[in-house]
């Protein structure tokens, strides 16, 4: 007989979706089995999956596994977690409040339903005094989420910014290793893998802006939605522009920021100009890298791959085990606990940025656009002037100015007959002050 | 009436030791005793600071905390956690035995203790049924401990090395940036309190070496104490070495590895040359930078400042918070029920070499040596050959091979008339195959 005491305790998983980081989630929980109960005094069994068919055979789980019916999963009291895999906002939303509802605690990766419904599935997760984790959805493999909510307790956090999507990050590296245009390292991207084949999400930030909604969410304990994330994605960034940026010893990046001003907040995604010798400048093809700061810590790094399936699945059985060995409500009360700070305006924050004008070739250009931003105390660093054909081009840069001013000064450069094209600026990362 | 409901659980700490660390522990405390009591649901009071002398006045905490009698501390039944903050091998064994002898959980950060009689702490701790935590002791706020323990259960590690000695790290990039011998950069480091006036620790790679032991044991469940990490410093590193790195495109660093091959484990600290373009590169000053790999996650990179009074401190309440919000016994039986893997030795490992011989400048000498080396069957990759007055210098970089072939072939060179001083080979880094 064996006795009570010796045998380990057990809780059964719901899987929802069986795509490739459902079917790894399920294949580590399998083959590290044995490290995860050791690790937590738990063994963990996949009781059921679903899937939109379950007829289907798969041969690396038994076809009993397989379910097309979520009440199958609910409905079963012994499942006691549900990890949720299948991604958008509906029926993912309501798989995850019905398994809230009922106390089973959720592990997700999906980034657009925390980036909308966050708060919602928080304040529900901590009435029920059951857990949500959601590590993946943010930057693959990189435990920023868990860094975050654990490790930054007393570091009195004043910014988190990075690189947090892994296909914008492929592009720009491609366009600035290659020189090739935005459209040949978007189709490199999808040829290789690292876009999908309608990209928008991606290269519009919009994805990056989903992430940087829940960091912000966490290091401010503040409700950030994706409504509240100024977002600027990479389809507008020339080829000409990563030229001239890499003549100035600058590289372009697409940064999400969120960044504490006083006691405001302000998050944004943007392409950024970075000095060469940033240590965000070397990250490079699909990988993140998310530096936290604070007023009792220095800059710390994070940086790994994005999102592959692997990297996700194993931020997956990550959050599964935290689960399993933490007391609950734990810190999850102190993320709703929030202090609800209020937004710092796009317009107020003070950057440097760069422009490239194409304006007509003739004597006096430089100096009347000098003029302008002149007469709006916007004060160019550095300018270098090409001619192409009948027009010039010319490239500044300038000293750190508040938003506003500067495109108040930009509205009136656009005005002038000899601007022939649509002003570009772009930020220089670096130098911000307030 | 306060039901008791509403009162929020109390904790009461003992701190031993009130140097730079302490205080700044004692101080964030104070500062963020808020948001700790809201992230844990719990509030933490210092109860009593051990000193060596109490009568001193201390503007920042009142007299009353402070005391010179550790039994204040041990014997008091609120007092249910002790952080260790005053080092070394003695008296602090014993307090921290003490301590976990009767329940209490520990937090310290001392890596010479923890890489001698960890192993032994960490059991007298699960026995007991209490908690021992040690961020602070590796990496100051760089959450590489908390990481490897909590979010790589999955992971499976097969390396983590990286750059974990700030010291070190200083005076190579000082040595790099402005040619400065190395008693120059020494000297500089210490003027700039990047070294202590007793630099021995650092600079011959044991507190590297301590680090490297503690973790190696977690990522591999494995009892590695600093005896069984191989170790050089950086006390050979030659101006020369570095200008001749430069030239092949290579940086100098100290470098902690610790590596699986197949089901052993080798550990080491030693200088090593990476190319300009290994992430590790571009750590430069004091900073830190852990690299963790394994079978399904790839390279996670964790990088931020060493182990300045502020970040260690941030780390040790980090800690302190991860006690009060985590279930025991949880990972750290897990830690303790390690697989007790064999080590693997220095001599079958296969890396690339780079050499610097001082050689008779005459007519013969590269074949000659050339020779030695191919009889051996290690194979040159790259040659610089420099005259310098009456005698040359020879620089070559090996192909991988067997660090005992390697020796072998080292050894009957030395017994050559025309090499002229003991050889100094440095590892070259990132193309490690067995």
């Amino acid at each position: 007989m064996v006795s009570s005491k010796s045998r380990p305790k057990k809780i059964y998983i719901g899987l929802l979706g069986y795509g490739t980081v459902g079917s790894n989630v399920y294949g580590l929980l399998e083959n590290q089995a044995d490290e995860i109960a050791q690790a937590t005094g738990t063994s963990i069994e996949v009781k059921k999956i679903l899937v939109r068919d379950a007829t289907i055979p798969r041969t690396d789980a038994p076809v009993e596994l397989f379910t097309d019916n979520f009440d199958d999963i609910i409905d079963d009291p012994q499942i006691s977690m549900v990890v949720e895999l299948i991604g958008g906002l509906e029926p993912a939303f309501d798989y995850i409040t019905s398994a809230l509802e009922q106390g089973k605690s959720v592990v997700t990766a999906n980034k657009q339903l925390l980036a909308k419904q966050g708060f919602y599935l928080f304040r529900l997760a901590q009435e029920k005094k059951t857990q949500i984790r959601f590590e993946a959805s943010v930057a693959g493999a990189i435990p920023v989420i868990k860094v975050l909510r654990e490790s930054m307790v007393a570091a009195d956090l004043t910014s988190v910014y990075g690189i947090v999507n892994g296909t914008t990050n492929f592009i720009l590296t491609e366009m600035s290793r290659t020189n090739a245009k935005y459209q040949d390292a978007l189709a490199r991207a999808q040829e290789w893998g690292f876009a999908e084949a309608d990209p928008t999400e991606d290269i519009s930030g919009q994805d990056a802006a989903a992430k940087m909604a829940i960091l912000a969410s966490i290091a401010f304990h503040t409700p950030v939605s994706l409504d509240d994330v100024g977002c600027v994605g990479i389809e507008g960034i020339s080829s000409l522009d990563i030229a001239y940026a890499r003549e100035l010893g600058l590289t372009i990046k697409l940064l999400g920021v969120a960044r504490l001003y006083d006691d405001k907040i302000n998050v944004r995604v943007y392409p950024a100009l970075l000095e060469q010798d940033h240590p965000l400048a070397t990250v490079s093809g699909a990988y993140n890298a998310v530096f936290l700061q604070g007023k009792s810590i220095d800059e710390i790094m994070l940086s790994g791959p994005g999102a592959g399936g692997m990297e996700t699945a194993s931020a997956v059985v990550g959050d599964i085990v935290s689960i399993i060995s933490r007391k609950t409500p734990g810190p999850l009360e102190y993320l709703v606990a929030h202090r609800d700070l209020k937004f710092f305006s796009d317009e107020e924050v003070v950057s440097k940025f760069y422009l490239r004008l194409e304006v007509e070739d003739e004597p006096g250009v430089l100096a009347s656009i000098a003029r302008v931003f002149a007469d709006q105390k916007v004060s160019v660093e550095s300018v270098i002037q090409k001619g192409r054909g009948a027009h010039a081009e010319l490239v500044m840069v300038f000293h750190p100015v508040k938003e506003k001013r500067f495109r108040a000064a930009l509205e009136k450069i656009t005005e002038l007959n000899m601007v022939k094209s649509a002003p570009r600026p772009i930020r220089v990362e670096g130098s911000d002050e307030q």
